[in-house]
């Protein structure tokens, strides 16, 4: 918690500047992704099937919530700019998340090959960053990877009860795999930040990554009676460099609105 | 999760069946408090002052939810209904929670000093409840105590923070101590059920449990510079008999949304 949460003492709003080092960049893309899967989340934890589902949600939302905390605050340590500040602050052009993580939230279904896709990608990513060159995210991969691996096995059992279960309940899987599969190509997207980065030992190649997600999502969309994955050209991308879809823009004037009303507020 | 939810194969709505044994009267209140105070912090998760709170509050609806599905779970069993059929398809009457917890939500201040009530009297009860002659709820207890022990520490210290805060926060903790306070009677109301279930060693003794938690609220209040606690006459109660506040019928409408648009459906 930040005293003042971008406002200085004479009531000014404070501007956030940009993050500086190429290592907090990069933890600054990996902290929206978290921050915005987890907003989408918690919107999503009542009405879905049952109890024990709701409670899993949130549950999840809650993990998802503490790895943005800990990644935002890595991203504003040489600016000295606090994890709120960058969360809730930062114009819509200046959140670094993939598009997957800000698209609305559908049914039950969506959410789950949503998670089963992005957790995927977070498993291969965690795992990796285990020997990163940079020890701060070295130790949060190894925390965060346990959490991560619940959040895909959790998924991808559901993905494959849906898939196999009634007619409605596969077309309805089947939907969200065809909605979703042409957002997965960003998280696999090198730009000059992950290739310098990868040079340098702190980021994990996206070719190793994009290799492994392939294999595991592949398995469970088997077993899932949905065949194989959709093919298309269409591949929206842009959410490394600050370009969002209008999903974006509804989300944040909600996660922000107690801010905007109530700068520095702790009540 | 039950498959049916609710309804029956041939699709038409299953009768929620009263429960049947007094110790699982007691559960569904207890779980019925768990639940609904569950909802009301999701719906609070996002417009909070910083992610730390964000990250707390959906961790602690989280812990809430799964407390909910045991009582619920333990409520059902000799009339052969599962959490999911108690948590989402009784008629309003049919709740069994105390009034405070289905209030709307206020601020963040209200949102604590709500917690630091409810939390404080959970934390005696599972104290108590750890040596009820009921082998289920003991086990129960034991496990749940130790995270409403966190609810409580997390919102005694949010309430002497903005106690002692600001001429603002100050107020704004004051007001919701004024609203909240008379709810807190029902709390350790004794009717037949409690009485009975006192005797056979099951139930904890609400005259006790008020001791403990006036003693502990009491002193959070004096560190929070709240001086004594507000005294009237207004002492609303009836959630236990099943008479609820118009704020329940928001409530319960927007968890029953999905349920009811889609009776049995897992997507």
């Amino acid at each position: 918690m930040t005293d003042v949460d971008g406002v200085s003492r004479s009531g000014v709003a404070q501007r956030v500047r940009p993050v500086a080092k190429p290592v907090e960049q990069y933890a600054l893309r990996l902290g929206d992704d978290a921050l915005l899967l987890s907003f989408r989340l918690t919107e999503r934890v009542t009405g879905v099937p049952g109890l024990e589902e709701e409670a899993a949600l949130a549950g999840i939302a809650h993990q998802l919530r503490v790895h943005a905390r800990f990644l935002l605050a890595a991203a504003g340590q040489s600016t000295a700019q606090d994890e709120d500040l960058l969360a809730y602050r930062r114009a819509d052009r200046e959140y670094r998340n993939a598009l997957i993580v800000e698209l609305p939230n559908g049914d039950f279904a969506h959410t789950m090959v949503r998670m089963l896709f992005f957790s995927a990608y977070q498993r291969a990513l965690y795992r990796a960053l285990d020997h990163s060159a940079d020890a701060n995210l070295a130790a949060f991969a190894v925390k965060a990877l346990h959490e991560v691996e619940y959040h895909f096995e959790y998924s991808a059992e559901w993905t494959i009860r849906l898939g196999d279960g009634s007619e409605e309940s596969h077309d309805r899987v089947a939907a969200a795999v065809a909605e979703l599969w042409p957002y997965t190509a960003e998280l696999f997207a090198a730009d000059d930040l992950i290739c310098s980065l990868v040079s340098d030992g702190v980021a994990a190649d996206p070719i190793t990554l994009q290799g492994e997600w392939s294999e595991q999502v592949g398995a469970v969309l088997a077993r899932a009676t949905l065949g194989v994955a959709p093919t298309g050209a269409w591949r929206p991308s842009g959410g490394r460099a600050g370009r969002h879809t209008r999903a974006l823009d509804d989300l944040l004037g909600r996660m922000r609105s107690f801010h905007r009303a109530h700068p520095g507020a702790a009540w």
